[in-house]
């Protein structure tokens, strides 16, 4: 497909291992790939940081960081609200919605993802959502997705005058994040960009859940997570 | 209702006259309110004054004005992206999608009221969408509006765990700007503290789209605007 003509496509890049992967699939069908990362009051910076580096290596038309202060309407242990879980056994992580849930958060994201798609003329939005991961957080699933893409569909001048049809994609959401690694690779991701603990630094803490679930993920891929522990 | 244990209300609160009148229903309901307000980059900051104003009239609990620059992703005449349309007909406003229109703007809003309802313990949402005034807005029709409420039931914790069902309420989707005043007056709303011109300053302009609606609205109810014009 010739670089003029381009189909665009909005991507949710958060600079962990999901939405990484989510992008690189993206690319690799073709389209010209528009970053979307929400700065949301996260602990650090960091994370902002592996977004950058993950849109520059696919290669992005145009990569925007919004500013918005979730941590005032929506308290979360992500953004600031109260303790980040470290040191939970796998059974704790999996049976129930976590403290790390944040209030609405793909909700708000997919929102500010269709302004940017209207503005921009993309069709195609992709989230980097698993409901296999992430079977505790509601807006991670299929039937949310969907809701939310019929939500667009009537939400958006170019729909409702039948000059554009909005997707929600989430090439991930029946796959597990070992999956997700495999086809990463695959397709030349460097996951050494991305960033997945909750914690800030120079090395990734090893004990919250969220780096105890990418250890074990690349494990069961059978592959070296090239991202320094401390 | 006693004070204690008055049910929670989220209000997005803009400054104008359709929100203050929602907001004075919310109230005239029992409820206590939480308005939030977001702040995308207008033109002028006029707006947010007259909402912190609309909101201590009606002695709201929590005020929240969130920041969030819009106009990095959605362009508008609203967001400052185009030219403010002044002296246009009747028949040209009512014709199409205005240039106004914000690419998902109420998409966006909803999204972040459900965050923040969620936080609060709130299961009603009040927004002041009308599909009469603003039918060239798709994401003012009531269509709309009951797919978010679709939405908000599948994206939230406390629905998906059966502890809160959420509402999104409109009660100005089927009235007209006039009727909006006359319920508004009835309530005691104080119109002087609203605002609706697209022009910041002292006064408004009395000649963009907003505020010759305005007028024209008032003239119908047959009450005189308190509002200065210029």
């Amino acid at each position: 497909m010739g670089k003029g003509n381009a189909k665009k496509a909005v991507v949710l890049l958060s600079g962990g291992l999901d939405s990484a992967t989510t992008a690189a699939i993206a690319r690799a069908e073709g389209f010209e790939l528009y970053a979307l990362t929400l700065d949301y009051g996260q602990r650090h910076s960091r994370e902002i940081e592996s977004a950058k580096a993950v849109a520059a290596s696919l290669g992005v038309k145009e990569h925007i960081v919004l500013r918005l202060d979730l941590r005032k309407i929506a308290r979360s242990a992500l953004t600031g609200g109260s303790d980040v879980p470290l040191d939970r056994t796998e059974s704790e992580m999996s049976s129930e919605i976590p403290p790390t849930y944040v209030p609405a958060r793909n909700t708000v994201l997919l929102s500010l993802a269709l302004a940017y798609a209207e503005t921009v003329g993309a069709e195609d939005i992709f989230i980097g959502v698993s409901q296999i991961d992430y079977s505790g957080y509601p807006d991670c699933r299929s039937e949310f997705i969907e809701a939310f893409e019929r939500l667009a569909n009537l939400a958006a001048k170019a729909a409702v005058e039948g000059t554009a049809e909005y997707r929600i994609r989430a090439p991930l959401v029946n796959s597990g994040k070992a999956d997700a690694i495999r086809r990463g690779i695959e397709l030349g991701l460097d996951y050494s960009l991305t960033w997945s603990c909750y914690l800030g630094g120079e090395k990734a803490c090893g004990r919250c859940d969220s780096c105890r679930l990418r250890l074990a993920a690349f494990a069961r891929a059978g592959v070296q997570d090239p991202l320094e522990y401390r």
